[in-house]
């Protein structure tokens, strides 16, 4: 964010104390806070308890920290993100009533894929996914599909930085995941079974922009014993398809322009 | 936010950007941007350049500024309302599918209802909320219902404001408002008809936390001519005594803690 060679601003800073929540890993407190931004203790609790009188953190009675609801509130405003997100509601819901497993909207961000809204009922095998959450490209459905179809420098880049193991089934090994993402390009769907999660098995589509891009990857998560491709794929590509026709009428300027300088 | 004896420091310059972006009013340009924070251009430029280099905010081809990205995922985990959009959302799902009408859940906030999640489908009526939307108490049934319960200084404080027009319909007469907040009190719902939107309805239950303290309001809105309270109201009702459970059990810390400092 701020050039090494130089202190960041004081904006910096403050985006640098913000970033420190990012992850939703834990709720830090004060040093933890100042530990993950890179800043002085005194620094840290200055700006701290300016951004607490703002409303943009919250102290916890136990001396953490958490996003407060202000910034939620501002967050919530982003059109790359909400955009996306009201085109796509009613038809995760057809998707949802559907199928009542886990349906989920991902776009490539920052190497991974940013899970921008997420349904589910009282039915659907828990998952990791929230809103907001980053999981790794290679290790989800919708990831996969991210990854499949993003521009192969990009691919390519992502696949040497290293694939992390997060289940015993997870592909790690580079030329395995290159066959995989060949076989989604072709057949225009990725699956995943305890790739990430043990017992929950994804299937994930493309959606496509007004250019024909892939914007965003929709999924469903199932429990993986259960899981049928057969069954879970054609209403998952008839609500991806009809997204994909609702994106290329009415969304501009979404992750699609900013998803290769992002990624 | 800042002290007004004093020019405000550089975080607070900061917050103030960011928040002339939390109406969701519009696409600012740069001195719009300033206008709202208060700032001089130079000032404003500065920062928004380096807000904009930080990914917290992206600048638009024609000019304009969006919220980004990267601010969007650090506020989605704002726990006091993803805590209680986790909760809430196999409960509103159920709820959607049992009645094809938007769901809503909105909490007390700034002295007004803050939609914190919404489901609807292709078939639900059009509606203003989105998630993020801070609407009216007065005009709408979900802030009915957290107006009705709110400890009396913060409703009187709320009605005492003046209660604006939004349609024809709009309570805006202090006592019959107060005559329909008794109603909800003791006939535990709200119902509006067109008074925030021509053509909507929507009916309104409270949502209790472990103290018995109203935490959030569920809500169904419906077309307001064929919306019918006696067959809408059995599964809210339901819908929300499922999540009162969930809420009593699992969500600490919460708006209600600071329902009362916040409205």
């Amino acid at each position: 964010m701020a050039d090494r060679a130089r202190p960041p601003s004081v904006a910096g800073k403050v985006m640098a104390i913000l970033d420190a929540f990012a992850t939703g890993a834990g709720r830090p407190n004060l040093s933890e806070i100042c530990r993950r931004a890179g800043l002085p203790l005194a620094t840290g609790h200055r700006l701290v308890g300016e951004l607490v009188a703002g409303g943009f953190l919250e102290r916890v009675p136990d001396g953490t920290y958490r996003i407060g609801t202000r910034l939620w509130r501002i967050g919530s405003q982003a059109p790359a993100v909400t955009g996306l997100r009201e085109l796509a509601l009613p038809h995760m819901e057809d998707l949802y009533e559907a199928t009542h497993d886990n349906v989920q909207l991902a776009v490539l961000r920052d190497g991974r894929a940013l899970f921008v809204e997420r349904l589910r009922g009282t039915r659907s095998v828990p998952v990791l996914t929230q809103v907001g959450a980053a999981l790794p490209l290679h290790a989800t459905g919708a990831g996969k599909v991210l990854l499949a179809f993003a521009p192969e420098p990009v691919r390519e880049r992502i696949i040497e930085e290293g694939l992390a193991r997060h289940s015993a089934r997870t592909i790690t090994d580079p030329d395995e995941l290159r066959r995989s993402l060949e076989r989604v390009r072709r057949t225009g769907h990725a699956v995943t079974r305890d790739e990430m999660t043990l017992g929950a098995a994804s299937v994930a589509v493309p959606v496509h922009d007004a250019d024909g891009a892939v914007a965003a990857a929709l999924s469903l998560v199932a429990r993986s014993r259960s899981a049928d491709v057969r069954r879970l794929l054609p209403p998952l590509t008839t609500a991806a398809r009809a997204l994909s026709r609702d994106v290329a009428a009415h969304w501009r300027g979404g992750p699609s322009a900013q998803r290769n300088a992002g990624a």
